[in-house]
């Protein structure tokens, strides 16, 4: 693992702005500067690669390609780059509006952010959390969810249960496992109405899916949850903070480093432009957007699957492709930044976590300090609350929001300083988020399809990862692979 | 019920060639005159109602509004109307691809074939049916299906418990039901294993969903397979040829009502015009295709979600909509025609039926007589068979169904006269069929967004009907239905 440069929340707010926030001004005009920079006009952009998605995917694998000494052009459907990370503002600072944390083993997400010379600091977890599931509220330290002996113990066995299939199940191909059908026939709720008999404990997991997958356990397949677990190296650093998933901060915010990737990549970094088609033939794909059409041998797609189906391919894709892309619903989150004057929950010696089952907005993070020392709470409606909130007006959700930090902080919650979201549901180019959850069925009949070139069509994407699928680090991974893969075509 | 006229298989060819392939030729030729009919030019060609898709439910909306006085365009992006249901040939005779059957209860195409002068005749019956289960081949008559005494019971216990369930569950909000959250989160196969014992039974109830669904019971969430009998009047019309939805055959085939009621809307059917955008404003809607824009009050999609998904909405259309539609398979489906000499399992005193578990191929029907006398089967690979079977070159295909047919009726099924098939999967306008299927947790989470219209759009199509969901009967209730809601908007 590299060496890591870490911040402690205690550093003075002008060292955070340098590394941080000033980078995020640069980045923002560098993309600003992609945009605008003249791209060549006419009816044959010609380049070696094609890549659709300017998110930590695509631009990795366009800047390997480009070191490699190949000629590529990305083109992004929206008007930023980041794809599922973004830049937003609450009380003044740059924040996550998307992915954000980054853990142990997560190497290439790590890796990046040293060369880019990205700083991190450690998610706060001093106090104590709050978990509050089947009428049974506590507050505890360290990572091992306070669910009483009997849950806790259960859990225990559960957790186990799925890190010993998760050990059977290859990462990259769960359906290769000798028992990838049968757990591929039943939801993650099917599975752990059979294997957990206590209501904390099921209670518990399906929180805790809802979190890691942002879906709820009605809807996923078990075992594209053994194989999530697969692909982190266990079910337990999907869950943890410390020697976790979310142990780690990235000072200014991860979104910055695919600004960074694109700055360096500079105009041929093409925004605002959705691909409309794409057309192979024995010589190259034309790659069609608003923007006009680009020529290249080969072209690399990092849409999730059901996004990349809106795209017209010609010839058609294979039944396998398609159908894949009809199977892969990207999972449901809503992300929401808290700011305060002071983080006033430290006083009341709370980590500032909170599970529970009383409220739909959850689990939720200390997220301070802010600049000038502002106190700050980063938190998600994921699965069926996503699925039930996305709809409403902002003001209600905000309402809600509020509502739900103040069951378990009091009073004060209720008067933020500022309040930022993302509906990533609601996000016409990205449809969803974390990433794209399968529901049962799809992962043994049409999973082959997830890799599987099509011609000259390769796919990337964190969906498509060895490992870390779902994060960023997965996304890094996978255009690594993709051009590694197509520049050994060329 | 509506009286139907009936032909026996006895009818002289001459008759069947008047009332059946006579109309097939005048429709082809109406629907070419309909594609080269002068369409208005220009930047403005305005109607009250733009209807998408020509397939029942689009053409049966537009003749509706048309009725009522109103001006539609259908914009059909095939070069052939007709949806899921398409004329095929094989040994010289017009065959369905697509849907084809009609039985009682489906009182909306037994009504419009009344209209059109479109005669239907009987599924033949006679003879004995085999079904090959687990090991135990038997040769049958009726509708019973011969699983051995124990089986036989449990079966029709399963069918009972489904029905059951059927009778509590509201067609058209399945997700209203008290238990739809427990039916929801599973799957078939989840449901099958925990209420039934016997193999027999559990690989019967695989066979049988497979075969009314085009899916796996592995695939298909618990509370879809009870609201798709709930649409049907229960689970026992889905299964059966007497007196169930496979009863009755249209003479010239079903796909040629589509046809007809494409030639009375005359140049209001538009071929070839695949729709890329729908934009709604204040005042209407503009529909964007490869042949123009045409703009109109009120939009009806008829397309099932996953392909209507597919098209670019201005605005972006609610989360919980775009939602549904990731989370709307259409089942997999290839569709045989095999044409021989003489139906010569006749002569073995077989039915023509068999339905086995030691094919892919199948279930398969007789579907004679052939212009001449020639005999005819029509089947199936649907669901895991068509999954497996769609990406494969078409020759080997073949080799398999001629191999699974003439398992049963032995070497003579090596060499049929001609052969025809459908890859509904590769379709690129339809990418399956019959009927999308949701996975568990999409009906309860997203089902209300199936039918609820977005401003000036309004969705049709069988995946929304009131009864007969996934039938052709069930395409027409909802273009019925959707004239009839659109037009007491305008």
């Amino acid at each position: 693992m590299p060496d890591r440069k870490t911040k402690s929340d205690r550093e003075p707010v002008s060292r955070r702005a340098a590394l941080g926030l000033g980078v995020a001004a640069s980045a923002a005009a560098a993309v600003s500067g992609a945009q605008a920079a003249p791209a060549p006009q006419g009816a044959a952009r010609e380049v070696d690669v094609v890549v659709v998605g300017a998110g930590f995917a695509g631009l990795t694998a366009a800047r390997a390609l480009r070191r490699a000494g190949r000629k590529v052009v990305v083109l992004e459907a929206d008007g930023r780059v980041g794809g599922r990370t973004k830049a937003g503002r609450v009380a003044g600072e740059v924040v996550d509006l998307g992915g954000q944390w980054v853990g142990p083993g997560q190497t290439r997400l790590l890796a990046l952010a040293e060369e880019l010379g990205v700083a991190t600091y450690p998610q706060y977890v001093e106090g104590k959390n709050i978990i509050d599931v089947d009428g049974r509220r506590v507050a505890y330290e360290g990572e091992v969810p306070a669910l009483g002996p009997q849950a806790t113990a259960e859990f225990a066995e559960v957790v186990g249960k799925i890190e010993a299939l998760a050990a059977q199940v290859p990462a990259l191909a769960p359906w290769t496992a000798p028992m990838a059908a049968e757990l591929d026939s039943q939801t993650i709720e099917s599975w752990l109405l059979a294997n957990a008999r206590l209501p904390a404990t099921r209670t518990m997991m399906r929180l805790l899916v809802r979190a890691v997958m942002s879906a709820e356990t009605s809807e996923v397949s078990f075992l594209a949850c053994v194989a999530y677990a697969a692909a982190a190296g266990g079910f337990s650093p999907l869950i943890s903070t410390r020697g976790g998933a979310q142990e780690t901060l990235f000072d200014g915010g991860a979104w910055q480093m695919a600004a960074k990737m694109a700055q360096d990549l500079g105009p041929a970094v093409v925004l605002n432009a959705q691909v409309k088609a794409i057309a192979q033939d024995e010589a190259g794909v034309t790659v069609t957007t608003a923007q006009g059409a680009w020529r290249g041998r080969y072209v690399i797609v990092t849409a999730p699957p059901a996004m990349a189906a809106r795209i017209d391919y010609t010839p058609a894709l294979p039944a396998q492709r398609d159908g894949l892309s009809q199977r892969m619903p990207l999972g449901c989150v809503i992300k929401v930044h808290l700011a305060y004057a002071r983080p006033f929950w430290r006083e009341q010696g709370l980590s500032g976590l909170v599970i529970s089952d009383r409220t739909e907005f959850g689990p939720w993070f200390d997220h301070s300090p802010l600049k000038g020392g502002g106190g700050s709470l980063v938190g998600f409606f994921d699965g069926g609350p996503a699925q039930r909130w996305a709809d409403r007006p902002a003001a209600e959700r905000r309402a809600k929001v509020l509502k739900d930090v103040a069951l378990y902080f009091g009073e004060a919650a209720l008067s933020p300083v500022d309040y930022a979201e993302e509906v990533w549901t609601r996000a016409p180019l990205q449809r969803g988020g974390y990433v794209s959850v399968p529901p049962p069925g799809a992962l043994t009949a049409f999973g082959p399809a997830l890799r599987a070139s099509v011609g000259r069509i390769h796919w990337a994407g964190t969906e498509t990862a060895e490992a870390w699928t779902g994060y960023i680090d997965g996304a890094i991974r996978s255009g690594e692979h993709a051009a590694q893969v197509v520049g050994g075509l060329l």
